[in-house]
């Protein structure tokens, strides 16, 4: 597999990671087939969503941080992080992206985001090229 | 890549592809393996759900509009679609379905759905067959 | 495909599957790429979440079942369990892990869980094993 590392500044943030990705797609020679991504944390997760408007990642960690999985005096776990956690596992540690041509084929609006639960801290992403049937 | 159109009717909808997808299979000639599903909206989704009692997606749409990503004055994104947007990262745009004997393998009472979000519109579906190590 | 059957206990459960997946491995000699996990289950789900302290699970389903999809009297569906259903929906149906040298790939601190939602039940998780291009 291949590795990159993300280092994210915030508590919660939505980091665009296409380019990144992109390059790794060039430098390794992937021509066609899918792109796996994992993410291996636990306060983290890995989603595709607009990357036109900054507004939207704002709005988006907006309603999950406060409305969708906020703090909460309930919650048990000693490191008093379990929001991080629940959005961690809402948004999933996984994802998959076309490869054509040796080019990311994505929407006209789609950006692939590392999304922070729990930062700032050093994240990884795991990634790797698979073949298709027909590629 | 195979690409299919899904002309959705309504601002919020699930629209069942499952038969959509088997005529693809068919068509394809795709035998045992694994079919990835990417969705190249940030406005929509993908996911399983049951398609047996309508009343299912009914209650899903009416919880997820009302109470986990409903209109929000705090949204700042000009297009007045941040909620569209949120549903789009929790539920995912990807998702991946088993192949035998040039039949989709699901659940008793799954289908596969178009998870419409900001309709109406025409959406795309992207498809491709993977390998699996012993099919 | 190979499938595992697991028995849940409660009604919303996060089962640890991390160890009977890695059993999955050896007994099949899948060395290098990566397992596709699929539940066929309409109120249950697959999730990577943290397998250390247990409070993690109890405060994930505690906001879960109670703030994100609790009980709703405007839901119509006649088994009663639509809660379940959209928990499906958010969590997702599949998820993928890495293997290298016929062990499972994980964070530090992750597992690989089955979530009940509408339990206790016998469910079944389908596996398979896919090929890299580079593996």
């Amino acid at each position: 597999m291949h590795k990159i590392t993300v280092t994210t500044i915030q508590t919660t943030e939505l980091v665009d990671i296409t380019q990144r990705l992109q390059s790794v797609v060039e430098e390794t020679g992937m021509d066609d087939g899918i792109l796996y991504l994992f993410c291996p944390h636990t306060t983290a997760g890995l989603t595709l969503n607009e990357n036109w408007d900054p507004d939207v990642k704002r709005d988006v960690l907006l309603t999950l941080d406060n409305d969708i999985a906020p703090p909460d005096s309930r919650h048990r776990h000693g490191e008093g992080n379990s929001p991080a956690h629940i959005k961690s596992s809402l948004f999933g540690a996984n994802t998959l992206v076309f490869v054509e041509g040796g080019k990311l084929q994505l929407g006209r609006w789609q950006g692939v985001y590392l999304a922070e639960f729990d930062g700032p801290r050093q994240r990884q992403v795991w990634l790797k090229f698979l073949h298709s049937a027909t590629g």
